[in-house]
């Protein structure tokens, strides 16, 4: 069983227009509501890949049991959710249909008091006691100190269960500095954490902080990887265009269940790309096209990237 | 005891950004959620008037949960609503703090029933057997024939209940032919009705197609008011700036209070527009300054203008 954790869980709402008018008024499309939440994506891509997911964080107030009804609804997910006094936020999605662009309007989320969160660890350690892996995802809702995820990594560490990190800022700092045994950064939150944006360079510079190995997605041009033993580049065999909502959720699923099932780092990384390139050739935002994942897969360059002596 | 009846419902949640720039993703702030739909604001001023207003339409779903909420919250108006199948309709408006501008998101709401619309008519005709007056205000949701509101005037009319109808378009079109007491129209609508943009013309061929009395908001040109014996214009006393959301459901509610209180057109006229400005000085979106309210009420000018012989 893999737990994913997303502490700021959203009630993610589309809605479109025939064009973003910015003060006038619209008429919009019938909403559409799923259950979102970096760890929730990649709760839903990891049951579509045969894993059994759980998921765990917080949902409260209305938008929290509108979320749960349609986790419950998807049938796949196991929901270990924390019921919390305070509301779960929404995330507003406003599709342009003249341009095909989206305008995004994010909540802040509830804020979680101590005892929450003391109720959610009770709930992560007895979930842990049965987990092959762990994914914290996302950012903290307000509340939460920024060590948060150093805690969750570290109770995972005593539990010898292995724990990937995505999430950014002060929260992936601190993360660090408790030795994830992997991290996926974009380019830009390596930069802001290293402050160095070549990514080779940056992401030897995250492992010196802590993390055993660093995944750096860099859009288009596939991911770099960092391990103890080796650098890879896995890079997507044509140039995709699509929806890139849920491409990165995609990728953290499928390096998770790589690991899981104990491919080697060039089969995690294959999976990761094609994953990844699936959900921006699918339809709907944030699902993926099952068809174009397998014939992908077999297509995915991965390389040894020779290792710069330092 | 005055009915307000809000076919179509709204909770209107408001967010504040720095700046709106379409196609990015903004962080909003706290959302701030209100029971919305031009019957709702109308009876909150006619309960701050000192009226017992009683609300009645369509609430479902968690919106619609959220919504009664609010309103019980509110203490002051009594909850009619009828209980539905679909979910009440957000609309969202999203604030511009660069230039205090607003941008408008609205659903268009649920789908009513054929048996959800015979058991609000039982309510309907329940409440009109103690009321004073009817005020029938805004959108159809989807489901609600066209001819709903002419149905409404209709029983109104039967059980000797004055009604005014606050609506657009088709369904203001077959309204007039049921003769609602008065209608409140704003110049644009009232063009759109009778293809005349002079409003003394176009307000007499509204009365000619069957309503009693129409009291056309010009905006910051005040009301002009075509009644069988009279025409009068009422302007505010001062050029007025501010956010002019519910104005005119304030308006709605000097008028509706007046006539309940057997108050003369020059009289229903002044609280109209004291009021309407009042809620245009306010700082909160939809709520009134009483102080501003009570001294601008001895101020507003009625005068009767003369009526072309025809």
């Amino acid at each position: 069983m893999i737990i994913t954790v997303t502490p700021n869980a959203a009630l993610d709402i589309t809605y479109r227009v025939p064009r973003l008018l910015p003060h006038t008024t619209h008429r919009v499309s019938e909403p559409v509501e799923r259950p979102g939440g970096k760890g929730l994506n990649v709760a839903r891509v990891l049951a579509a890949l045969g894993h059994e997911a759980v998921v765990t964080g917080f949902a409260g107030g209305p938008t929290g049991e509108v979320l749960r009804e349609r986790l419950a609804g998807l049938g796949t997910v196991r929901d270990a959710l924390v019921p919390i006094k305070g509301t779960t936020r929404r995330t507003i999605g406003v599709v342009d249909d003249a341009t095909g662009d989206t305008t995004m309007f994010n909540e802040a989320g509830p804020t979680v008091s101590a005892a929450e969160w003391a109720a959610f660890l009770t709930g992560y350690r007895e979930l842990l006691a049965g987990a092959s892996a762990v994914a914290l995802c996302g950012s903290l809702p307000p509340g939460l100190p920024v060590g948060s995820y150093a805690e969750l990594i570290r109770e995972a560490r005593t539990a010898g269960v292995p724990v990937l990190l995505d999430t950014s800022g002060e929260p992936l700092r601190r993360g660090l500095a408790a030795r994830p045994d992997l991290i996926k950064p974009n380019l830009d939150e390596l930069t802001r954490l290293t402050g160095s944006t070549e990514p080779a360079h940056a992401a030897e510079e995250a492992r010196r902080r802590g993390a055993r190995a660093v995944a750096a997605s860099l859009g288009a041009e596939g991911i770099l990887a960092v391990t103890e033993d080796a650098t890879w580049r896995a890079v997507p065999p044509d140039r995709l265009s699509g929806n890139p909502t849920g491409a990165g959720d995609s990728a953290v699923a499928g390096l998770l269940s790589g690991l899981v099932e104990g491919l080697d780092w060039p089969g995690r990384l294959a999976r990761a790309i094609a994953l990844s390139a699936a959900t921006v050739l699918a339809p709907a935002a944030g699902e993926f096209d099952r068809a174009a994942y397998e014939e992908l897969l077999g297509r995915v360059e991965v390389t040894a990237v020779p290792r710069a002596t330092s």
